[in-house]
């Protein structure tokens, strides 16, 4: 009897492993050393939505007149009442997490954990204390922090982590950002529109230069990046940068890492800004865990291996979320699936069928302005694949309800398999697409061609029609676009 | 070789039928006596959309200080403004269907249709000129007006039809709007959030008494419309309108339509407001179209009957679109598919097999405040099928993305077939509830059960992971909710 589960690290994989755990019967501690939710929740996903909220807001407050609402006075950001509200909504989601978890039986556990044996793991609260636990099934979800990079790294005053950027109290007069990526493109935008002049330099030669985004989306959001005046400066690397009174001076280069086979040249190898952000990358917190007392070897820097049912290769011993690393995809809701597959694993008998994770059909949702959101291949990954594709793609302009919201900025695209129409990948810039892209989740889970999509009725007016457009063209009979 | 198309109309399920039949070959002339576009673009879905943006906005600005956003002076809504806007925005949509009828070899002709024949339709211009076109197939879009009321009929000042509302130049400080459906508690909410004091008689017992809409909506969009003090009365009808210089004197009495069993008292038997709304439904606009001509019989007060292939009982004459009447599904979206179908059906071969229309999956999109997107049954049609259902309903507050953008007010409700976790209905009122609406669409076109989507996975933070949420309950595994 599996009856006892410990899972290490709350955030949105470890503590939804609990719930899950808990759910089949077991009997759970959940161990957290700072804060329930975990980077998602405190230094991720939801502060920096906090802030693009109302960076969104103030975009719209700033054009009002346009819209038929009349402003007389001055329009400012006020970055401390922002922050109050940041906190506020933080500390209630961490306190909804904390009464789940009690209402449905788990005990949590305040501390640092460390394993001590394949049936014991320590926890050491802040004020020293220990105490030991007993478990039948550990399952570990212990995240990762900002990467420190040795040539300039964080002071936190004038060259910054994702994590200072989120407890920043003003607006800073220039900001520049190390790395293109995700996390890069979202700050670049917040912060351009509260009115800070912002650069981003970045190694590869696109933005979000990641597999997984099709570079139509990359061109589109560098137009829409050059349009509200952010600087970008692809192929190319900081190497240096030196900290003064006013401000930071960053050193650049040639990048030696770009796919570009032919980078441009540098225009100068010298910038300034007040702040540096750098958004780089992540780093595993698997130090001190204990790992080595378990004999459950890490790879790279500390990532741990798991196979698709999140075994790791000791007995009983799970790991999920993004302590697994960039092999797997380092994202809040993978995080959640393999912590249900982990306590689903966890907790079955000997005669139940395995659990276990697809990362085939994973959504990804990027917050720049306008949104992205993907799913499956892009064109590229596909025909790398060897396989016979059509794309569409249609401007959102074309929908109604894109122009009535005066958000008409951006493009949906599909790829499918020529032979059997099948879709491969979806790729939406614009308006809602984060949200748009769960009915291509949905299609590709379950095979379905863009004929179907096409067939099945849209909503007038809204963004969801851009759906039905993409499908109709990429099955030869276009629409609006 | 069925070459000619006439389609009278050109509302969305007029000009795609023309785009689709012009796409199979057919040579396509569209006949439209006022704008391109119809009721949808030039007084419904998109005017009003246009209003709730700035009506939207407006609500924002007023408690943007809570956001982080500081503005100093006086905020008040400038209905020319937007009425400027409004009418920029239609008059591009207009261009831009027009072009593409041209782009695809479309003629357009301006005027009025009157069938002659089997095989003719006479034109008459707004100069009185008129011209005869030759047909092998007829497409019958010619839609509806606002149903004025004898006992109050629409005096465009002080009593004004849906179309009045669109075009008001400023805010009234008070009206009654009679008729709590869709169209009236649409604009209860826009009105009411630029500082109109708002009441809405409904003759049901509660506000957008439809069958398809769950009744778990139209009790959270009372309690919202309450939190807005927007005054609502059921189980009530308008019997009389006086207008005067100041307003109208408006007689209410108890409503012998209500499908309330006790229906409350009335509280007043006399209400006053500057202006009236009638928004109690829609008339056929089939008057003076020859349909006598060709022996096409219609019913009530001038709907078309067709069959599933969009046949009328008159042979190579099709009809489609509100002129259907609401035997059928009275929604733009729902006139664009009958579109594809007849156009397909005007232009196939004796050997092709017929496009057939289907009613059973039609989302609907409701932009009240918050919006609500409903597809499939309701709890209490399903049950009235004798089917043996189970539901789950997810609050949107659950949601880290509903807390960072302060709309957490909402709620998910999936209902399912227990014996095959089949859904049969979700009925979604919240934040982009009318997107969302559009995975649950996909969702019942292809016959899923809820457990298949909770296993398909849903990016975080997206309001799309209250599908994921919902579908989780009601497969009796839930997450947050």
């Amino acid at each position: 009897m599996a009856g006892k589960i410990i899972v290490i690290g709350g955030g949105p994989g470890g503590y939804i492993a609990a719930l899950r755990g808990a759910a089949l019967g077991g009997k759970v501690t959940l161990i957290e050393k700072e804060n329930l939710g975990g980077t998602c929740l405190n230094w991720g996903c939801i502060p920096s939505k906090i802030m693009k909220n109302s960076a969104d807001l103030f975009l719209k407050c700033l054009k009002a007149d346009q819209f038929g609402i009349k402003i007389e006075g001055n329009i400012s950001p006020d970055m401390r009442a922002l922050m109050e509200r940041k906190e506020k909504i933080l500390d209630g989601q961490r306190k909804g997490i904390s009464s789940l978890l009690q209402s449905r039986g788990i005990v949590v556990e305040s501390g640092f954990a460390t394993i001590k044996s394949k049936d014991l793991v320590q926890v050491t609260a802040q004020d020293g204390q220990t105490k030991e636990l007993a478990y039948d099934r550990l399952i570990i979800a212990v995240g990762t922090k900002p990467m420190d990079v040795p040539d300039f790294p964080f002071d936190h005053e004038k060259i910054l982590s994702s994590d200072d950027i989120l407890v920043l109290d003003r607006i800073p007069t220039s900001m520049t950002i190390v790395g293109g990526g995700v996390i890069g493109c979202e700050f670049a935008f917040i912060f351009s529109a509260l009115g800070c002049d912002v650069t981003i330099v970045e190694a590869m030669s696109r933005l979000l230069p990641l597999p997984s985004v099709d570079e139509s989306c990359s061109k589109l959001l560098l137009r829409e990046m050059k349009k509200r005046k952010i600087k970008v400066m692809c192929d190319t690397i900081v190497t240096k940068a030196a900290t003064r009174e006013e401000g930071v001076g960053i050193s650049l280069a040639m990048s030696p890492f770009t796919d570009n086979p032919r980078p441009k040249k540098l225009k100068t190898d010298q910038i300034r800004s007040e702040i540096m952000t750098v958004c780089i990358g992540r780093t595993p917190l698997s130090e001190g865990l204990g790992l080595e007392n378990i004999k459950l070897a890490t790879q790279g820097p500390g990532w741990i291996p798991v196979n698709e049912q999140m075994e790791t290769c000791v007995e009983n011993v799970y790991a999920i979320g993004d302590i697994l690393g960039p092999n797997k995809i380092m994202l809040a809701h993978v995080a959640s699936h393999e912590g249900l597959v982990a306590a689903e694993n966890a907790m079955r008998s000997k005669t139940d069928p395995k659990s276990t994770m697809g990362y085939e059909v994973v959504p990804g949702a990027i917050f720049t302005m306008p949104e992205i959101g993907t799913v499956g291949l892009s064109e590229k990954e596909a025909k790398a694949k060897g396989v016979e594709v059509e794309t569409a793609s249609v401007n959102f302009r074309v929908l109604g309800k894109a122009q009535a919201i005066d958000e008409i900025a951006g493009e949906a695209k599909m790829i499918i398999e020529k032979k059997s129409g099948r879709v491969l990948g979806v790729h939406l810039i614009g308006p809602h697409a984060t949200d748009l892209i769960a009915e291509a989740t949905l299609a590709m889970e379950k095979g379905l061609t863009a004929k179907q999509i096409a067939h099945t009725i849209h909503a007038h007016p809204t963004l969801a029609e851009i759906m039905g457009e993409v499908a109709s063209k990429a099955s030869g009979m276009p629409l609006h676009g």
